[in-house]
């Protein structure tokens, strides 16, 4: 039943993701490959159309057997739910019922506050045809309704997934916003890139494009904050004086003449 | 061309998706129905293998038309970014290039700066088979890593079209602290980088600077890369053209005596 636990041990203690009354093996192997890609392993079928296991979930789970190989099957939600401390309900917001309605990112909070305590969650996830039934939606302390295009709402089961797996992954990934990749060098520091101005204004200048005098101290300052964006690493300077010394070579060659 | 405009005229404007080489119609579809249930319509693809309009992928659109309709063809990358200020490519984060990294939430803040200054973006997404080549890479601006489990870490198409559309989506309704641009001046769009790139390699192999010939394709990647870090406005485009032609100048004008 369990897989081997491989290096997931590591993103392993997420909600459990419960499949309602799904039809098409493919929906099923998509939203388990879309659990794996964020970390997520536990997945429960309750009433699975075409049986269990089903071909077609494995081929299109692309690879994620660690979901499929410990999915578990169920005849009723209750059954599904019954060790869970708090189970939310994926669904479009309900018009009439009063209950606590979350986004994919709220639910994320919840659940790492749950997991915290020690405490279980699960979400359920309605088939293709017919959704969750309002019994299910009762059994839900909270509802994840997805914000989505009000002209085009309708997410499959397998975009669900991967929208709530990402949301609780991101809780725990410590991937900045922004970083700039460094390979092998590091940035230039304030000496190389002074090396770097001065070796170019000169040669502007000598090559007449620092006219009219009166203008220079403008358009020196714009090219060196146009440089400073860049970032430049000491490499990075290297590699321009060396375009610099190439281009104005010919100018060099010739005037000593 | 264009389809009818309905209530998604709220939420246009975004960034174009542009798949490069895409294989299976399925996927594009995918992509596209991705896109739409966040508010995307504008999907260009670079070299359809299979051909368009593709059957596959309006039956995999699940009925996000809007997109499937309006969806441009092209032939090479260049074309498909040429319009536009800021390119991003999807991928993992490259080993040997200095570029900003972002996540698809870092990503979404950009895009919606920019697009308050009326500035447009577009992500590039690589096809099943090979990826984006470095060639693609080195025309982005800032890669977008999606963060992921390490143990199956490979999103397909529409998954990631799915992640880079919520988060621009779920910023909607934010107002950036602040915009990118002064007001004198705009970035330069993918033409005119062209433009720099070609005159300035011109001018490097003339001077003899981009040699040998073999070491040339890496050292013209990270020439464009280090100038692409510098988000250069199209004023500093011309100034840089004007300072590579200068300091040229006197190697040009021997060359005829």
């Amino acid at each position: 039943m369990a897989g081997t636990n491989r290096a997931i041990d590591a993103v392993t203690g997420g909600p459990v993701i419960i499949l309602v009354d799904p039809q098409m093996g493919e929906n099923i192997g998509a939203t388990a490959r879309a659990m794996y890609n964020f970390g997520l392993v536990e997945l429960r079928i309750v009433r699975p159309r075409d049986g269990w296991p089903n071909a077609r979930a494995i081929a299109n789970a692309s690879g994620a057997l660690e979901v499929i190989d410990r999915a578990q099957i169920f005849d009723c939600v209750p059954d599904a739910i019954g060790d869970l401390h708090h189970v939310f309900a994926a669904t479009a917001r309900p018009r009439d019922m009063v209950k606590e309605v979350v986004t994919p990112r709220g639910a994320a909070q919840h659940i790492r506050q749950y997991e915290a305590a020690s405490l279980r969650s699960g979400v359920l996830l309605g088939g293709e045809r017919a959704g969750l039934s309002n019994d299910d939606l009762v059994r839900a302390k909270t509802i994840i309704t997805i914000p989505t295009n009000p002209s085009f709402a309708s997410l499959n089961l397998a975009q669900a997934a991967l929208l709530l797996a990402y949301e609780w992954f991101l809780l725990r990934d410590e991937t900045p916003d922004s970083v700039v990749t460094d390979s092998e060098t590091r940035p230039a520091n304030g000496h190389e890139m002074d090396g770097l101005f001065v070796h170019l204004e000169s040669e502007l200048r000598a090559s007449g494009f620092l006219y009219p005098p009166e203008k220079r101290p403008t358009m020196t300052r714009n090219i060196r904050n146009m440089l400073h964006r860049a970032n430049l690493t000491e490499q990075d300077v290297r590699t321009l004086r060396g375009m610099i010394a190439s281009l104005a070579q010919g100018r060099n060659d010739k005037s000593p003449a």
